[in-house]
């Protein structure tokens, strides 16, 4: 792991670890690290918070988990936080419907789920997993009231998200202030050299640096990602958004997806969730040297390629030519027995093809289901359809029939 | 304690409450639980939170003890929640130099000096004593989580001091947000009926509403009374201001003291500080049937009667005049060897005659401090005065010394 031989320079170290980063702050502190480190044969310790209350881990999620695995690759430790402690309280105010509280067998299924997938990106020889709980569980109400003194109300509302909110009059829930102080007191507790984390997270990555200068430590670098829109475009990557790309789908929906994606995301997707080197996306972002749906192949092709192999990724830019280039119906296709009649959304919902009855009246709404070539446009509609039937939802859910 | 026959009515008992109060909160809850009790024979129960953190009571501080006797002899139950457990965190920022961190043995001792003068006040028989402690230690980070997920930012900043500070960028710890839950939740804890505080706590009695509304328990109704100032006609009389008078001082430093008072505050300390009738207070305070002299030695008397006795109240009326009216020494002096010569500051903090040498060379910046005859004005001079001469401070503090 450690010794002089084992890390690059540091110019050569430093140009990686910028790829995608929008900062990297202050950057003369991460050259004089990395040049201890060298010099000293110690690796950094590379912090990432994560928060177990959402197991799908996204291509988003996965861009700060590739970093350490650079990281990593550079010879050092990538130290992972589970947020388990936090997770349990979910959202005391109970208006984030997103942050329900979680018993302590949920949070552990969750965090094993996430781990069991990130575990697929990292080096587990150079890997640290803790637990928040491991430090904040034994905190009584004086130490968070000690915590809790070490910032100000006007440092906490600089908090982008904080100021607009309070501006607007959209509630700010107190415990919402004591977050920052936790994932700042994580720094101390795993000496953090580098924190990753997204724009979003930015000021509390700083509050990771005051809490360890007070402490004499050194305080972390910081390297934030930008927030990835997701297949919509618009807004960050997320599950609840539905603008989603999976780590785990299969290669054939992962590719699909990848392929969905507005031109103008194509730079961004390349560079964050691509390993394609920088001067090769250059030329595929470039019109005037590459086709743009040659180019949105090579994406789709290159996220696939990371998650399940060269093969999978060959065999799903196959199969998505077939299907979509010469317009046919896929070679294999899943099929379901239809007992009895059925309402639409029933059958949607029943066989996957939509996450929820909101979702599937949401879907056929905007003419995205098809009945062989018949657009079907009322969700209460009882379907009777023969046997072999072909139900279509966008252009790649298929399901085949059978009465 | 209760029965039927243990209450007067409830009109008499509301006027007895509301006498000094600038406000009782909601009137027509406080009355209905007057009547309630009267009707079950089941005494309220009047909440007071108090800080051990400052051990000396003074006339202020004292004013919502008088306001708990008065419940008591109206037959209800006094709880006295006594702030241990916050007090160990003292102001965990170090920017209120006036909260330092306790340990527990000096928060013990704090309390008890506390409640030696407060007992004083109160029937024992109907009084209950409570440490925060009792509740507060077993909280751990989650359970705060949750009990500030109980409200948000800006319900906090609506608290008058914080808005102003807020506005004028004195900055406010986030520690300081965490005490009102505290208080708030202690009143779920006792099951509060009432709670008495000054203005500057309306607000936290109000969360105690809050949150026993959300505990499904009737909220307490608020018994707030002013702040009065201190001798000095200005500021909130407290022990740091210098302008209080103490519950414990003697007969004649409460008397002299009460003597100073700006003719402005006669109307507030008659009526906060005395329990003379409202229609004699009125007398007092009109110059056209009481000489203002008179209306202040009233007073003065008044509250040394409250402490000490009616004997010494007219024994410190006596000397008072003997010492101002006919401008004599007092008859007995405190008397001071001086082994050798020393200089003016240090021999006034050394015999008490300030509290700090910043005290005191005040004292002798303002022109306050003589011997004999002679206006001392350094107070660096180094003193070598003869056998029997005479130190004084201010109008009353007198110091022979002996060599």
């Amino acid at each position: 792991v450690s010794g002089r031989a084992g890390f690059p320079p540091v110019e050569e170290q430093l140009e990686r670890i910028r790829r995608g980063a929008v900062e990297v702050f202050p950057e003369d502190e991460l050259a004089r690290k990395l040049e201890r480190s060298r010099a000293t044969g110690t690796p950094l310790r590379v912090k990432l918070g994560v928060d177990p209350t959402a197991p799908d881990v996204t291509l988003g999620n996965a861009v700060p988990i590739w970093k350490l695995r650079a990281f990593q690759e550079l010879g050092h430790v990538a130290v992972m936080i589970v947020g388990d402690y936090t997770a349990r309280v979910g959202d005391p105010s109970g208006r984030n419907k997103l942050r329900p509280p979680l018993d302590g067998a949920q949070v552990d299924a969750f965090a094993q789920t996430y781990l069991d997938q990130v575990g697929q990106i990292l080096l587990p020889e150079r890997l640290e997993v803790r637990r928040n709980g491991e430090w904040l569980a034994p905190m009584v109400f004086t130490d968070v009231l000690r915590l809790a003194g070490r910032m100000t109300v006007a440092q906490m509302l600089e908090r982008d998200d904080f100021q607009a909110r309070y501006r607007e009059g959209v509630p700010i829930s107190l415990h919402e202030l004591l977050y920052p102080l936790m994932q700042g007191w994580d720094s101390v507790v795993v000496r953090a050299d580098v924190e990753l984390g997204g724009t979003d997270q930015r000021f509390n990555l700083l509050v990771g640096r005051d809490f360890q200068r007070q402490e004499g430590q050194e305080p972390q670098v910081l390297v934030v990602n930008p927030l990835v829109p997701g297949t919509d475009g618009e807004k960050k990557m997320s599950k609840s958004q539905g603008n989603y790309v999976g780590v785990t789908e299969p290669p054939g929906e992962q590719f699909g997806k990848a392929m969905s994606v507005p031109d103008a995301l194509m730079p961004m997707w390349l560079e964050h969730f691509t390993d394609l080197p920088l001067e090769r996306v250059e030329e595929l972002v470039d019109p005037g040297r590459t086709h743009p749906r040659e180019a949105k192949e090579e994406l789709a092709k290159a996220i696939v390629r990371r998650y399940w192999g060269a093969q999978a990724a060959d065999a799903a830019a196959a199969e998505f030519r077939r299907v979509f280039s010469e317009r046919q119906v896929p070679s294999e296709l899943p099929e379901a027995r239809m007992a009895a009649p059925a309402k639409l959304v029933d059958l949607l919902v029943e066989h996957d093809l939509a996450s929820s009855r909101g979702e599937a009246r949401r879907l056929v709404q905007q003419g995205g289901v098809h009945l062989g070539d018949d657009r079907l446009t009322d969700p209460e509609q009882v379907l009777d359809p023969p046997d072999g039937a072909v139900l279509r939802v966008g252009k790649r859910r298929f399901l085949r029939l059978r009465r």
